[in-house]
C-alpha cells in the first residue's frame, strides 16, 4: 500500500436547476470551468442521480397520472397520494415491505429502497423524479464525454440517499458508476500482524457517495456535483454497479 | 444554508500498534503533533474502534477461551472456530440470522452486525478484538482530553466497518460518538422549489465514518485516525449515538 494522501472533496457551486431534458455533459463541463476545476486522472466525480434523471426527462407530473385500484388501496393503507403510489408501482419489481406509512420496494434496477427511489423533493411542483433508467449507462456517457474534453479518465459515481434497516437516517450510496472499481478486496492480503484476511471487502463506491453526499445535502443547497481528489479507487474502464447488489440467494434479509 | 467549503480528510500517519491497555488520549495527541495537525473548533476526529478497544484491553486471546456446547454446535454449522463463536455469543443479545457461514447478531450495544463486531483482523496472533464496552463514553473521554489540551471542541466519531443487507461489501459506520449531532434533519425545511420536505433525515455521522474509512482501509495501512475539516456537523456536547439505532418496533427488517 502506498501512503495515502489527503482526500479532498470539492463541491461544484452554481449548477443550474434543470427543468427539461438537456445535455448533462456540457453542463458538467461548464460547471467544472466555472468552479475553476480541471479533472485529473483518477479523480472521482460524484453525481446526484437527480440531475441525471432530469437531464434524461425521467420526471413525472403527478397531475398526468391515473392511479390504478391497487395504487388507491395502497395509498389508503400508507397515507400517500394515489398518484405517487401509482408511479412507485410502475418503478417496482415488487414490494418488499409495507408498513408504518413506508413502502420499501425492489425497484426495476434491483435496488431495495423506499418508494422505489421515486422522490418529490427537488422535483418541482406536483412532480416526482424517478431514478435514471440505466445509471451505469448514464455514468459512462458522462465519463466518455469528460474523457474526450479533458483527455483524462475520471471515475463517475451516481449517488442517491437511501435509508437502511436497523439504523436511523439516510446516507448517500452508489446506484450507478463508470470507470471505477466499486470494491477494495482485501481477501488474501495480510494485516499488520501478518494474519491473512478472509472476508474483508470494502465498498469504496458507497463510501465515496456517502462522502460526496455530505456536501450535496438534501435540501436547497443546489449542489448535485462533487469532485473527489485522492480517493484510493482503481480506475477500471469495464467496472459496473451490478456487483453492488447482493444475489438474493446469498441475502439473509429479504 | 451557508456555502459549503471543501471537505478535507486527513489521515494521521505513524500511529503505533497498541499491544496493551494504554492512555489513548496521550497517543492521539502525540500523533496529531507528529502529523503537524492542530485540531480546530468543529473538526471531526474519526477513530477506528479497534484502537479504543485495544487501549481499553477489550482483546481476548482465543487460547484462553473454553467453548460451550452451544458454541461448538454453531461452530460446526458455520465452519468457524468454537472459541471464536464462544466470544461472539458472549458479546451478543441474540443471533438475528445464521446462514452461509455467517452469524449476524444483535450485540450488547444493540448493533446488528456480523460476529457481534468481534474481529480477528489486526488483532494479533490468536487474538480477537471486541467492540468497546461503551463507545460513546470512550469518545467522550477522548473529546474531553483534547478539549483540555487544545482548548477546542472536536467531534469524535468511533467507526467500524459493517456489511449491509442487500448490498455487497462493508462500509465504515458510526458506533459511538461525542460532541457532534449525528443527524441533519431536513424535515420542515424547503427544497429548491419551496416544497416542504417531510421525511428527509441524513445520518452525517455514518457518512463521516464512511468517508474516514476510505483512508483507514481494512488491512495493513495502519491508519486508525482521520481528521476531517469542513464537515457540516453541528457541535452538540450532549449528543449520543443512541438515536442511530432504529427502535425495533419501527424496524421492518428484524
Amino acid at each position: 500500500m502506498t501512503t495515502p494522501a489527503r482526500l479532498e472533496i470539492i463541491p461544484l457551486l452554481g449548477f443550474p436547476q434543470l427543468e427539461a431534458p438537456c445535455h448533462l455533459g456540457e453542463l458538467v463541463m461548464a460547471s467544472l470551468k466555472e468552479n475553476q476545476l480541471t479533472p485529473q486522472q483518477g479523480d472521482v466525480l460524484v453525481v446526484a442521480h437527480k440531475i441525471i434523471s432530469k437531464a434524461e426527462g425521467a420526471v413525472i407530473d403527478l397531475n398526468t397520472v391515473t392511479p390504478s385500484e391497487k395504487a388507491i388501496d395502497i395509498a389508503q393503507q400508507t397515507g400517500k397520494e394515489p398518484e405517487m403510489v401509482e408511479v412507485i408501482l410502475g418503478q417496482s419489481k415488487k414490494i418488499v415491505r409495507q408498513s408504518h406509512g413506508v413502502i420499501i420496494c425492489e425497484n426495476l434496477l434491483g435496488l431495495i429502497c423506499a418508494n422505489a427511489g421515486v422522490d418529490r423533493s427537488n422535483a418541482g411542483e406536483d412532480k416526482v423524479v424517478l431514478l435514471p433508467e440505466n445509471p451505469d449507462h448514464s455514468a459512462n456517457e458522462l465519463r466518455q464525454f469528460l474523457k474526450a474534453k479533458f483527455d483524462v479518465d475520471v471515475g463517475v459515481l451516481v449517488a442517491d440517499t437511501h435509508g437502511r434497516p436497523w439504523r436511523e437516517g439516510a446516507i448517500g450510496m452508489c446506484i450507478g458508476l463508470s470507470g471505477a472499481d466499486p470494491f477494495l478486496d482485501y481477501r488474501g492480503q495480510h494485516d499488520l500482524y501478518d494474519y491473512e484476511m478472509q472476508t474483508e471487502i470494502e465498498c469504496v463506491a458507497d463510501e465515496l457517495c456517502a462522502a460526496g453526499t455530505l456536501l450535496m445535502g438534501q435540501g436547497n443547497e443546489g449542489i448535485p456535483l462533487v469532485l473527489i481528489k485522492g480517493a484510493k479507487i482503481q480506475i477500471d474502464p469495464h467496472a459496473s454497479s451490478t456487483g453492488l447488489l447482493r444475489d438474493p440467494d446469498r441475502d439473509l434479509f429479504r
